[in-house]
């Protein structure tokens, strides 16, 4: 699109050619592009065209002649990434994948469902549950998000404390590759090891590898019951400080999510209760099991919690209640973007026991800087997401935010931790990832998405610095 | 080594090289090499030499002369693979892992253990197990296989049904590259997505990507409570669909293992009670949890396997018991194999709900061949091991077993399967590969190969058919 990039613009000539081929599925209107050029990361990139495939042949027929013309295709689904995933770099086409949205099959039998990668993830999940089953991967997203996109970014969400992430779900897929064919990767069985793991590197390549277009998913029982509690402690060290004593005390809750003091000043109005105020922090706790499990596993936690100086623990009340402190929850990082003049959002993971260390040595880094960091998220997996916000921009303001920034990431990987837990790289975070990658490893990432894509024609401007 | 390969030999100058530069680390005895070249697959294929590296740089060393010189160099954990994969098909050198065998870390804090690929499985266990943790992955061979096997196979075994395999739970893992660089992969945290999931690649390549010298692991809190039952039922067919109404009952078991009565018949002499005789066959089902979830979900299970036709469920009796009809669960395989005057050990998975229809299948196609098939394993993940023998040879008996394994493995994929579900293609099955795999897939996959190792100096011969 630009001089900078090596790609071909999407001309007249071409766009006809296109219309011809795909009909009203492509578009060049402008309000099209507006919505495909915005994500949740709080970036712009505006494609030249817009592809809504009806099916695996279109996206067959798009990609050829993305390789035959030379321009970029990036892959969306419903647009919640925080990192730039599904943001067209380069130009180019968005093919979104939201059309394609059929469970296929929700086989109770083989406890698996097989879905189209349009499908919004709750209703997958919906759907199990009406089946008896669960699955579990739940980005805050998930209402909206797509399991395409879920699969693309190895989506978490509080329940992978105990469920493990998105990757661990899906067994098998089928991907259009970057030359227009199609792969079968992974198997419908709940084991197999035949040759390298296609199906587990696609997952997690943020769509630079291939287009998703079919996923089989491991579908689990669903837990017959559900304990949640909340526990209050005087402030966010202390909170985490209980997180580390919960996971080591023998049981494994099914959520562990904490909201710092800023996070639940900020969503005061959708608590269920008064927020406590000073620097007081909340962990929202859930057990899950049969009856008697999440009872008593749930009389541990706050046995635990009492121990570690929680302030309060209170049971979450009934399902209405839970399910608010949930939206409050799960709304924290929309608020934050929407209150602050610059907002960024960092998703790091450090082992568990350091995740004190990094909230003290966070709260230090924002003084310095003079800027504000909500903490908020999977504490029970060591994966915090800390959103750094400015609440007016000066001069300074962008430079202190990048200081900022780096000094975060760098504290996370002296920890121990990783830059990203749950996000991943896309566009707004890759220029970091030598910070975590070695030379090797990039150099081996690399020439993987080189053997896919020699023609580097999907999903460009992601993942590499 | 042949004339066949493009390897050249280990001859007097190069040995005399390897011998100046690695010591009495490096052997070119006989019984050395006796020892490498056997695993538990049947298999023999001699290396020209041993070398046992005391560390990383030793192994830097080797792979890089390697490349120089041009010879295969081929990792080994303790042998006990099934498929071959540690055997050296193409002469050259073994890499005897087994004196790196060092627990780095059990850091109960942040409940992962880091370790060197030697040690063996059930130490790791055992230290976990010490520290309150659990390590779940159990191999039949856990007593004698290492870590490092274990990954390179993704080793399964009876608590996957509940807890998954070996790549769930590697975080992260360092491996010497055949260039001899070292790469390190993954992360010491619980949750990460930073870039392609090398770690995930590796786990599972059967040591042909690179040399595993490290391994972050995943644990998780020890279950407080296990319940044992046998269940009995008149044959294998009804065992199985059995399986399938426990596993989709809504509760999860943490092991539903089959022995049919050709295994029965076989260990008896080790079996806690009388062999039941005829086609009677057994589940052997553990539910784990505290004490009462252990507890309920046993009863539900005994409760389901009385209503599927079960003959008689009994309590396993006390932990020796318990650890009897384990040690003859573990035995088969051997057994099996020691028994049989030709023995051929697949590995295959179905999907849950189709396990019978392979039963009855197997059945018909074990008469049609003259030859006798043990079916016993994971049957709660469709992953059901037999192993097809014949009690004397003849002139025909090679062909019959091969057009027999032929046909089991057609049978399996026409039933969505896949050919192995834990134990690999090594040596034994990569002529298979191609059943299962399309030529897109395995286009990829030599296509990493050669970017991982463009010498195909490292264990050459395994996977690709």
């Amino acid at each position: 699109m630009s001089a900078a990039t090596p790609y071909v613009p999407i001309d007249a000539a071409l766009s006809a050619e296109l219309g011809r081929r795909f009909g009203p599925a492509f578009s060049r209107r402008g309000a099209d592009l507006d919505v495909a050029a915005k994500d949740a990361s709080g970036l712009t990139r505006h494609p030249e065209a817009v592809l809504t495939p009806r099916g695996v042949e279109e996206i067959q027929a798009i990609l050829r002649l993305a390789r035959r013309h030379g321009f970029p295709v990036t892959p969306r689904g419903a647009g919640t990434g925080l990192a730039g995933g599904a943001l067209a770099a380069h130009g180019g086409v968005v093919l979104d994948l939201s059309a394609m949205n059929r469970i296929l099959a929700m086989d109770a039998a083989n406890m698996v469902a097989v879905v189209e990668p349009g499908v919004v993830t709750m209703t997958i999940r919906d759907a199990a549950r009406k089946a008896g089953l669960f699955y579990p991967p739940d980005p805050a997203s998930l209402d909206k998000s797509t399991i395409g996109g879920n699969a693309a970014t190895n989506a978490g969400g509080p329940a992978c404390v105990k469920y493990g992430v998105t990757r661990d779900y899906v067994l098998g897929l089928e991907a259009v590759l970057p030359s227009g064919e199609v792969l079968a990767a992974g198997t419908a069985t709940r084991k197999g090891v035949v040759g390298y793991d296609l199906t587990k590197l696609l997952v997690g390549s943020e769509g630079t590898l291939g287009v998703i277009t079919k996923l089989i998913l491991k579908l689990i029982p669903h837990p017959r019951a559900t304990r949640t509690a909340l526990a209050l402690f005087p402030d966010p060290e202390r909170a985490v400080a209980a997180v580390g004593a919960v996971m080591t005390s023998g049981i494994t809750p099914s959520c562990v999510e904490l909201m710092d003091h800023r996070c639940l000043a900020l969503v005061a109005a959708d608590l269920p209760f008064p927020p406590p105020g000073g620097r007081a922090s909340l962990l929202l706790i859930e057990t899950d099991g049969d009856e008697a499990a999440a009872a008593s596993d749930m009389a541990h936690v706050v046995a635990v919690c009492r121990k570690m100086a929680a302030r309060e623990v209170l049971p979450a009340g009934d399902e209405a209640a839970r399910e608010r402190l949930w939206l409050a929850r799960r709304s924290i990082s929309l608020r934050v973007h929407e209150s602050a003049a610059l907002y960024v959002s960092e998703d790091v993971a450090v082992p568990l026991a350091r995740i004190p260390e990094l909230l003290v040595a966070v709260e230090k880094l924002e003084r310095d800087h003079g800027l504000a960091v909500y903490a908020f998220g999977h504490a029970g997996d060591g994966n915090i997401h800390l959103n750094l916000t400015a609440d007016r921009i000066e001069a300074d303001t962008a430079g202190r935010m990048a200081a900022l920034v780096t000094r975060v990431l760098e504290t996370v990987l002296d920890l121990g931790g990783t830059i990203s837990g749950e996000h991943g790289l896309g566009l707004a975070k890759r220029r970091f990832a030598p910070m975590e990658l070695s030379k090797e490893s990039l150099a081996l990432q690399r020439g993987i998405k080189g053997l896919f894509d020699p023609g580097l024609i999907l999903n460009p401007g992601k993942i590499f610095p």
